[in-house]
């Protein structure tokens, strides 16, 4: 029952966090750990990342496949299925599988996305047999009652109420991002639309299970106080003997036309609180982006976006005074195409008209001008700090190879990250911003408290 | 080779036509036709509809198929097919079909749209067993060779950039209906996405061949001077010589999540001409609506958009003087959700904002306070007059039960029309109007015209 709370508060949370940790891989200039990588022979991709500071171990296992995955119509089936997945098996009773963790002394977690779906387990390293023995049990040995299934898909629809139906500006995230790709999948929600959510089978769990989860579509990642060798003996033991799936590895998905118009949606809402402005653009990710293309934009938010240092902050919160704030950032760690995201807050008595005005000044600014080099050495200093400290944590460190390896990166990609950023330009961060932050590749959302309260929007009719 | 052109004159055109001729079925008090219906005993259906003015027949054949049922990632496959459809069988050779049907003395053609496929003859009577003989051929036994598709490939892509790329305000509306489903693939064009097209094969058009083209998924309509009989007797020799396909009717396409937020797209192109407003709103079709909400919405579509004496139009360019053309209409014939769309064009000097508030002024008045009864009556007879007229007109005939049947309506529902329409109260419009003419149902389009040259929008990068 925790389990199936507990990804859900991941839902949201750990999947940006870690858009932010795939960019900071360490190079051995950086106090890089030196890891290990291995194949079995069913296909299985192993990568150990030695932390011996205290005896335990961070288990993970990544499957490439996420709800930008999912057939027309069964929205959500990704997430519905990471769900289910602390339901039972062969050998573990249904809703044990935490709660075994839990007594041996472990925390579990699992979290879907878009590109990907990951389950891990913290734990003593003495124990690391026995998670990987579970791990491994449910890669191949899920049950699936009809009775239970039911019941997690009315906790899913509750979630989804609580997380998007509550929230305004969650509801429109979600209109911005189905306004912002025309045709590619990222436009659908990873928890699903509801009325789909609603619809959802056993069978098609099922289905998406016995096609994507297989040791040849998975990355297993460990970090800790344990050897390579000992893992290639407890993974051979256990994941080794589940035969490959020839079918499991993702098809390409259905990619955007070009973007040609500037887009516009506008969600008025009682709950709305003060009046607020978000924009998304459409970017290449750092899985489709040319050559530093991708680290030009990581610094380019950093600068234009990022805390009170930035540029949109002190522009629309310290000078002009429209807003009482505004951040955005740089969601580049996607195997399709990236994001690149604003907002801001108006400012008592502000005009949303005035608010946009001075956030469109700040970008034609730096598309057309730049940053400066003060600027962007400071931006790459921060972001050399940030891996350096997040090189400290285990859970991050791993996070940061499963994620990047699981949407095609390679190791040598992921640890020469620093470097990359190191030789970004003036000229690279310039030519990001003049190419990208193009009024035509971007959807603008307006959030509007509404005076009077309204009747709920009426759904659109089915088909009778 | 003609007949490769011909459908695409048809794909804009014929299809918008068909739309309103759905509306337009006569009861016997309105001189309808007495039509006859029955089924082959492979699930064919066939309609049979008296003409006996000219020895002429409208032979047509509907798959209960289009451009909406097409798998994710292969957008035009369904009219691709269309065209191919008039290369080679086992009896016929390459691009033959339309010359020996000119030879014969008729004229052929066909058309694609979200929710049907249609193929039709116009010919003399005696030649009727031979042009079924030719369309149950190719309903059976087409042949595809890799490189008169991949021609047929480039001269579809051609075709879109003539009729789209050329065309600023079709870009616009392909990026509108995009905005416009959230989810349902209604938003993707029917000729296909370019980089889609670009990628067809022969064998994804075999797929979809295969999978849909069977006389089970079919409908036959016979419109002119040849009895019930002998329509049997010919196609029982034909068609009823096809087995049918169990797997043939398609799937229940994915639906769209609630309207919740008003949208905007904006295009900025040189070739514009004057500035435009557009705006579609999502709302039910014959398919989906309630009992008499579809007629209402037509009779609304023709009092409010339709023409000059329509209140758009008098109140933007009679009174306001804003606008040099303004209009719409209601397209209701569609398997899932309909289209309620206007459109217009600033008049000189007019400010984009001045036009939208007189825009947003008709609707709110209808919205408010629905129509007169005078208007209401008009409106009514009008399309009375219509139906009469078109009953007139064997192809619009034939187009009419067609069209109707391959979205799943009945006979008696096409020939009760008018008696529907007739029943359609002040209430009942204004009570569409006030359901339906709803922002958040609705994207509104800008087209503007950009006075420097601009370069081509960046494509989107696809995965790399």
């Amino acid at each position: 029952m925790a389990a199936s709370v507990r990804p859900l508060l991941h839902l949201c949370f750990v999947v940006i966090a870690s858009m932010f940790a795939l960019a900071k891989s360490p190079t051995a200039a950086y106090a890089a750990p030196r890891v290990t990588e291995f194949t079995l022979d069913n296909g299985l991709q192993v990568v150990v990342i030695p932390d011996t500071r205290s005896p335990v171990v961070t288990h993970m296992v990544w499957y490439k496949v996420g709800a930008a995955d999912e057939p027309k119509g069964v929205s959500g089936i990704a997430h519905f299925l990471e769900h289910l997945m602390f339901k039972s098996t062969e050998h573990i009773p249904s809703g044990e599988f935490s709660k075994i963790v839990s007594r041996l002394g472990g925390q579990d977690n699992a979290f879907t996305g878009h590109d990907v779906t990951s389950y891990f387990q913290r734990i003593s390293k003495d124990r690391l047999p026995k998670v990987m023995e579970m791990e491994a049990d449910r890669m191949a040995n899920l049950k699936l009652a009809e009775k239970e299934v039911l019941t997690e898909r009315d906790v899913i629809l509750e979630e989804r109420r609580s997380r998007i139906e509550n929230n305004p500006a969650a509801i429109l995230d979600e209109q911005m991002d189905a306004s912002l790709y025309l045709h590619h999948p990222y436009g659908v929600p990873v928890i699903g639309w509801e009325h789909e959510i609603a619809q959802l089978s056993p069978e098609n769990a099922m289905t998406f299970y016995k096609r994507y989860y297989a040791p040849n579509n998975a990355i297993l990642v460990v970090a800790g106080d344990v050897t390579p060798e000992e893992v290639k003996k407890y993974a051979t033991e256990t994941y080794g003997k589940i035969p490959a799936n020839p079918a499991a590895p993702r098809s390409v998905r259905p990619s955007d036309p070009p973007q040609r118009v500037a887009r516009r949606v506008t969600l008025e809402d009682p709950r709305a609180g003060k009046a607020s402005i978000h924009r998304d653009y459409v970017v290449p990710s750092y899985a489709t982006a040319a050559p530093r293309e991708a680290e030009a934009l990581d610094l380019l938010a950093k600068i234009a976006l990022d805390g009170p240092t930035s540029r949109l902050y002190k522009k629309l919160v310290v000078e002009d005074k429209v807003a009482s704030s505004a951040g955005g950032s740089y969601m580049g760690s996607a195997l399709d195409d990236g994001k690149f995201s604003l907002y801001a807050v108006a400012a008592d008595g502000v005009e949303l008209d005035r608010l946009e005005a001075s956030i469109d000044a700040v970008l034609s600014d730096v598309a057309a001008n730049g940053v400066t080099s003060a600027e962007l050495e400071r931006a790459k200093n921060t972001y050399v700090a940030e891996y350096i400290y997040d090189n400290d944590n285990q859970a991050s460190l791993a996070r940061r190879y499963g994620w990047a390896l699981s949407i095609g990166r390679t190791i040598p990609q992921i640890e020469g990250w620093p470097d990359e950023i190191s030789k970004v330009s003036l000229d690279d961060v310039k030519k990001a911003a003049g190419s990208y932050l193009d009024a035509r590749r971007s959807v603008t959302g307006i959030l509007k408290p509404l005076k009077a309260p309204v009747a709920e929007a009426t759904p659109s009719k089915s088909r009778s």
